[in-house]
């Protein structure tokens, strides 16, 4: 697969936008070339104005994917100067009816060698999900030269070390094979391009996001209308929110996924997704819900990485997390997502937008295949590499929830725990309940460590009083801006 | 200036961030090429490796972009392959002293053709503000094959279509002049690259944005800290966020602008800006953010340009809107910018972050010489041109705030009035007053057109009972969505 990218005029006749075409797209005889970031790519060929994919997957996303560069043909064209045309499309059943039109020319296929082996394909496109053939798919893609464009968040988290290497292995004469995942972490913000194209000139502090769209859209539905844990979900999947197993979604590990993702590429560091501490929804109770209003907020699933004060390391995690109702991040609700990145250059920049979904998603895969026929270059789209360490601590004020049994001399015994692993109280909210089963009082203790809140929640839960497990959560902003 | 991006290993040579190093930067005697959308630079030169940049204005914002390239030197090295070099700073006085280390080799100048006419210059950067000789300065770069990057946006919003003009006129020789603009729509946000980038393939139904620092700093302390405008204003100006005719912020002139630009980059739009409804925040009172609290909101000076529901016509303003609690814009506080484009594909994507200042101004403007130099292209930085039409009426849901003197029939009246140009009333609310002389009533419209409203207002304000103008504002989010 070799693709020049040379522009002739005949690359924009009949275009219907042609009230201003720019002199690269003009000169009649111009033999001026768009090139992407490689040497592989300077050579001249019979269909240098004609861009050609192959998409693996004809589902919700593919099609997506083909509707919108069918409707904006003419648009794209004028963009790029070449005409992005869908040669193939490799599904599983190519009997099964498609919800979208396929476009003149374009092959139905069963065998992903059919895309991989045809040396006119150009780039390849994976929306099949998985991670062991769109894996084997997206490699072997990468190393016959084909540029490729996916969505596949499980993929790149699991094996991000992986494709970085193939990409690294790939020879002078292969490296017009560009990798990009705009659609793959937060489906429609791109987040992806901005963290390669908008930060390069500073220093990420914190990042900080509410990435899991069912989670956010339960949380939403048990906030704001007072659901139950259970009837959040049960809505969230009837919505076609939660995935097949949500316990990827409840259990913060999506969410985590994605951060991971995200550190590579604010930090530079690889970090195993394990050793990241992930907690989901699960504890939560309408009473944190209670309390979090009371303290004039609300209560978000965020994935949070934060630079450490002197630079040296990043600690990480995905947990509740209670947020002030001043956050901008508190009103983001449903199954959207947001993404908070704290820089010395830009103080505070917020991305909020759709998180999935047919059309996000296909658009930021359209976005991908365009800015590469563009000939945009991302040599390292995972940017550079770091030493940067990571740190399974960080300091935060705590919002602590305990479960009791009425008795006397509770306050002393959390006020002399708290005191033995030096926590700071900031201060003490406890409702009147009607009903004794519901008892609970919560903290906010002043900013601390982690590692001594996980201290004194053990010390807590070993007493008399306290029934069930003790809930905590960091509360948002009070130092990770600092 | 002819400048080859061929890449060699020397440019990465003593890089402190080596751990990894793409093929592309690899290859020891490589002939591989970066390359941008332009003939003109793909001949070999002695200084491939090598950007070299002429900065017009050594203040606050030049002083930042010389700091952020100095310290992200090695860093930018590995990005772009390049070593990204300042050889001129052009200043009005020599001998002032600056807030920034000049780098090694870099010389301060005086006169504008120093740069200009210096053709080992590869890129300008016009930092300099005002529309004159900013303007000669930028059409000569451009003329000159010279890629620009400028934060004016005053400039752009005056001469856009010259620009654009001067940009098409270049011969394909001269095609590799590029210009980009990040910093001067809303400083830190990257509304500009998103605008020419993510949404390529979508179709943007509505664009509503916080655009102007002043005014949001100043409404901000107008509703939460209940300050009067003139404090606000004095406080705003104190802090360095007014400009020095705040009329341009408070008529919302400067947000006029801003939008014009975007409209063009949304709807392939060239409005005059004169065409553009304008009212600042000069007629807002107390009483409206009492009102807008009452209603669960507040209140916030937004630039909006809409596509109208055939999808023919856009229409735009810059007002005062009531903007509902559960919309994250209105969490958006003091001088921190936030914009909300609206489309098919994405629904609701919003920005947030750092409309001006050092830092956000000089980062945008980094990321903008840093993608030249990795050779991404941008071949019409403006977007395509479209036939899109302006229409200088949009319909909205509309908050009224009426003063009275008290007296028999107020409500009778104003129902006639309001009947007669068929606008429907939704609510109407009136606090009990203390003093007559503040006694206003407020009315929430249902869904009607800007032009019957005019002539609602016109109406009441022949009424004996009105005194002043009456003042109103559209409802952001009841039906510019739908």
């Amino acid at each position: 697969m070799r693709f020049n990218l040379a522009i002739v005029a005949s690359a924009l006749s009949g275009s219907r936008v042609s009230s201003f075409v720019p002199p690269h797209l003009r000169s009649p005889s111009s033999s001026s070339s768009f090139s992407s970031a490689s040497s592989s790519v300077l050579h001249a060929s019979a269909d240098s104005d004609t861009v050609t994919l192959g998409i693996f997957g004809g589902g919700t996303v593919g099609g997506g994917i083909v509707e919108i560069l069918t409707k904006k043909r003419s648009h794209f064209k004028l963009l790029t100067g070449k005409d992005i045309v869908v040669r193939k499309i490799c599904v599983r059943d190519a009997t099964k009816s498609r919800d979208f039109e396929l476009p003149d020319g374009c092959e139905i296929v069963t065998s992903y060698d059919d895309i991989l082996d045809d040396e006119t394909i150009d780039y390849a496109v994976e929306v099949m999900g998985g991670t062991t053939d769109a894996k084997d798919v997206v490699m072997s893609a990468l190393r016959k030269g084909k540029s490729v464009v996916t969505a596949n968040k499980a993929l790149i988290a699991k094996d991000l070390a992986e494709i970085e290497g193939v990409l690294a292995s790939l020879g002078a004469e292969d490296a017009g094979a560009q990798f990009r995942y705009e659609a793959a972490v937060c489906g429609g913000i791109p987040i992806i391009r901005s963290m390669q194209g908008d930060f390069v000139g500073a220093n990420v502090k914190l990042m900080s996001g509410i990435i899991n769209g069912c989670t956010n859209f339960m949380l939403t539905a048990m906030d704001r209308d007072g659901k139950s844990y259970e009837d959040a979900l049960s809505q969230a999947s009837d919505l076609g929110y939660a995935e097949a197993d949500p316990t990827l979604d409840v259990g913060g590990f999506d969410a985590r996924s994605k951060l991971k993702i995200l550190m590579r590429l604010a930090y530079g560091m690889d970090v195993d997704e394990d050793e990241i501490s992930c907690r989901g929804i699960t504890e939560l109770t309408k009473i944190d819900f209670e309390y979090a209003k009371t303290l004039g907020g609300t209560i978000k699933l965020l994935g949070v990485a934060a630079l450490n004060d002197d630079g040296s390391k990043v600690s990480a995690f995905v947990s509740p997390c209670y947020v002030t109702n001043a956050d901008p991040l508190s009103s983001v609700s449903g199954a959207t997502n947001a993404i908070e990145v704290v820089s010395d250059n830009l103080v505070s920049s917020i991305y909020i937008g759709q998180g999935a979904g047919r059309y996000p998603t296909a658009n930021s895969c359209v976005n991908d295949i365009v800015s590469l026929a563009r000939g945009d270059s991302t040599p390292l789209p995972f940017n550079p590499k770091s030493d940067m360490k990571f740190a399974n601590n960080y300091e935060s004020v705590f919002f602590l929830r305990l479960n009791y049994r009425d008795m006397v001399g509770i306050t002393r015994q959390v006020g002399e725990i708290c005191e033995r692993h030096g926590v700071s109280i900031h201060s003490i909210l406890q409702n009147p309940r009607a009903k004794d089963q519901e008892s609970a009082f919560a903290i906010v203790t002043e900013k601390v460590e982690y590692a001594s809140i996980l201290k004194v929640l053990a010390d807590i839960e070993g007493l008399d009083w306290c029934r069930g497990k003790p809930f905590y959560m960091p509360v948002l902003r009070d130092d990770w801006q600092s």
